[in-house]
């Protein structure tokens, strides 16, 4: 990390890989374990080894962002959790409306990780007027018609849509121009938005041929010979 | 790409970038698309511009894994998506055993693109006796004490783990001992694995920050200054 710092060392959020940004979220479960272990420091070789990580890779990791270590102390949980969640933004609350509410929406709805890490579920709509009125997890189900308004009232910054591929673009829109400035698309299909609003994609499809595609390629690892026929 | 190559022009799969497999995912659904409307051919530039790619995006991604195009002809639709199918595994079914019945249990169960993209869910386990016995989308949920046995008969290779995250670790084991080769886990922990089994981990939480970091790294780019404050 020669190029591209910043001032202060770090460097562009910009240019964080993306795989970087994931170990921090599991950095900061794994160190919320250890505090609630009652833990008051690690090495970084001890979080490494709770994660299956080396040392360096921690280091290395955290490096985007600061120092954080101490010398003969290691890192002190409490304070890496805190910059952590600096890091991610998630030392503030956001807040999140939920679009869609099927199988998938229910489950989200369920999902108690959410709150934990700072995210609060705030208003939750669906085009289907049997489900509108209805009640899940605590949260009322509400007509599409109520979107931007209720986006408003509540400051809602993020939307998660797990609504049906075909009304996912057009949810989209209506959250962004009512102000959303983040989605977490749930729908199979890819996302037209502007550079300025946040977008994470979760494809359970994509998730699983990802995992064939490792269990594919394991497969080739133990049963090529050095001269293993060649993919046409 | 100048390293590392196979004596076919292709590069070796462990030395794939995960974001060149997701977006294999992508040109796959997307070829998908195209067929059902009616196409039998796209250019690079055609296939990038509907997914927000450029056409050297797009021909750098496939070139990892050999050479597709057609001089004057652009890809072939059912030919690409024939070799990405072969290339993500997805070319022979993958027989699937889903264990957690809770809310994200019931989702996956639910969702369609699974079996649509060769991925067929054929047992379902849950500990919960009141669980047990039940049909879910028209899979019957069985005990825990049948696992190994129903993995063997169903020929089981991937695993789904919709459990709570202290029952992730041991049903992952479980599902090893038993034959299993990869596993999608869901449960908000770090599963340890043997190197031979493929794993991909979906946490929801993880996602949401990415989101929220995405979105604050936004917020930087928008209100930062060239002398903007450092952060510590």
């Amino acid at each position: 990390m020669s190029v591209g710092k910043n001032k202060n060392g770090t460097v562009n959020r910009s240019d964080v890989p993306k795989a970087v940004v994931s170990r921090l979220s599991l950095y900061l479960r794994e160190l919320q374990h250890l505090i609630r272990e009652g833990n008051e420091t690690i090495s970084s070789s001890g979080l490494g080894i709770r994660l299956g990580f080396s040392d360096a890779q921690v280091r290395k990791d955290l490096a985007y962002f600061g120092q954080f270590g101490h010398p003969g102390v290691g890192y002190r949980c409490q304070e890496l959790v805190q910059a952590i969640k600096r890091i991610l933004g998630t030392d503030q609350e956001w807040v999140v409306a939920l679009i869609g509410i099927g199988n998938l929406g229910r489950a989200l709805l369920g999902y108690h990780g959410f709150a934990s890490q700072g995210f609060r579920l705030a208003a939750a709509f669906d085009s289907d007027p049997t489900k509108v009125g209805q009640q899940f997890e605590g949260l009322l189900v509400e007509s599409m018609d109520l979107l931007e308004q209720r986006i408003k009232e509540h400051g809602v910054t993020l939307g998660l849509i797990a609504t049906p591929a075909n009304y996912a673009q057009e949810t989209a829109d209506r959250l962004v121009s009512a102000g959303v400035t983040g989605i977490l698309n749930f729908a199979p299909i890819t996302l037209n938005l502007p550079d300025s609003v946040g977008l994470v994609a979760v494809d359970l499809a994509t998730e699983l041929e990802q995992l064939s595609f490792a269990v594919a390629s394991n497969q080739d690892l133990f049963q090529e010979s050095p001269d293993s026929q060649a993919e046409e």
